[in-house]
């Protein structure tokens, strides 16, 4: 279960269509991170991360924090000497495995179980999950494992995409995808469309954005969670011990 | 390298827009399947194995083989006493945890290294590849390794798909996650579209099918070529050795 000591902020994605990086979650981030000044971006999942940290350096900066990223000396110590984390999106299979070969599971689960806020954009929001088993991304390279962070007992499936009944490509859907993901795994999913982020505070999980989220459980009809609304009911009420 | 004495018949999708279940691909596999009887079909990329084996057996059947199917009881065997073996489609992960659980890798390696034709579809093209790391499945089960059959040295990417212009979805475009790929791994991909084939025989490497292939590999622009053409020199030439 969630402690809850626990502030997490999961974001669907780093860039709406017609804003700029991370614009249409400026606000929400603002008022989440709150009095947090230093922020530690984890640049993990993209190849080229120190121009993935100087981005983020610049748009972070610009709204007042003061930006470290992960680097090679001792990202372990870098954990412990922030007020908050950013783990920002890319690959998620990169990404997981950055985090094994960095050693940073352990640390980032022990502070954010303190209460430090932890705030994860795409593949980072799923990292905070029990696994990465609900990305999209290609498996580019191997983890030692799928097992992720598992600071909340739900997956997020984000830039979750309805069907688009004008196609005629062959390819699963992403409820299709879901769908597989439940057959092998008893775990509640969100589908997080773009432009929409889950808040985690206080033992609720609300979500936060421009429309709703479509909420997967293992033999159950999906069901449409307006923005705004706990999420909590949906994912986790009569779920089996 | 790949021997001369492989035959192997890689599919982009067992069904085309408008058409039934391997209508597009009957006469390409007639042909590359020749005088073989007993085809023997691999259903563990689906969740429910016995309704996959049933479906192959009836469309298989109707065009004239002897259909068995990889069954619980001594899969090896079953691998041994077949004249042709076809890995249908579905989830690659699924698939490559299958066929590792049931140990067949190593049984299919040998009897492919000897001749004996490998027809797959979709997941089961992308198995006959070094990994499965061109997939684009959800990753909802863990392999043990992503290491797959190596029957070539080439990646396919299936059911490829050209990116849309008018897409207002962040998420990105297969060729962006190729490229992620080739970031890591210097293995040439063939992003191979609908209703199209690679037929690798006495040493040569040919598209088969509806429309052109996009070849991509590491620090290249990416090249298309035509259907029925070989692709190994698009694939090939002046690799590093």
């Amino acid at each position: 279960m969630i402690s809850t000591k626990q502030r997490i902020l999961l974001i669907s994605n780093s860039t709406l269509h017609g804003s700029g990086y991370l614009d249409h979650a400026e606000n929400e981030i603002r008022d989440f991170l709150g009095g947090a000044r230093r922020l530690l971006f984890v640049p993990l999942a993209l190849y080229d991360r120190a121009a993935y940290a100087a981005q983020a350096s610049k748009r972070l900066g610009a709204m007042g924090f003061d930006l470290a990223s992960v680097q090679e000396d001792d990202p372990r110590r870098a954990v412990e000497h922030t007020d908050a984390i950013f783990v920002g999106g890319g690959n998620t299979f990169r990404l997981l495995k950055g985090l094994y070969d960095f050693g940073l599971l352990e640390p980032i689960r022990e502070r954010v179980a303190a209460g430090m806020p932890y705030v994860g954009s795409s593949a980072g929001s799923i990292v905070a999950c029990p696994s990465l088993k609900t990305t999209k991304d290609m498996p580019v390279v191997e983890p030692p494992s799928f097992a992720a962070l598992s600071l909340v007992d739900f997956q997020i499936s984000p830039h979750y995409l309805d069907p688009d009944p004008r196609s005629t490509h062959m390819g699963e859907t992403q409820e299709e995808r879901i769908n597989q993901f439940l057959e092998e795994n008893d775990v509640p999913v969100i589908g997080l469309r773009e432009g929409t982020m889950v808040r985690v505070e206080k033992g609720a999980t609300v979500l936060k954005g421009i429309t709703a989220a479509r909420i997967f459980r293992r033999s159950r009809a999906p069901v449409e969670i307006a923005a705004g609304s706990r999420l909590d009911d949906a994912l986790f009420a009569d779920a089996q011990p």
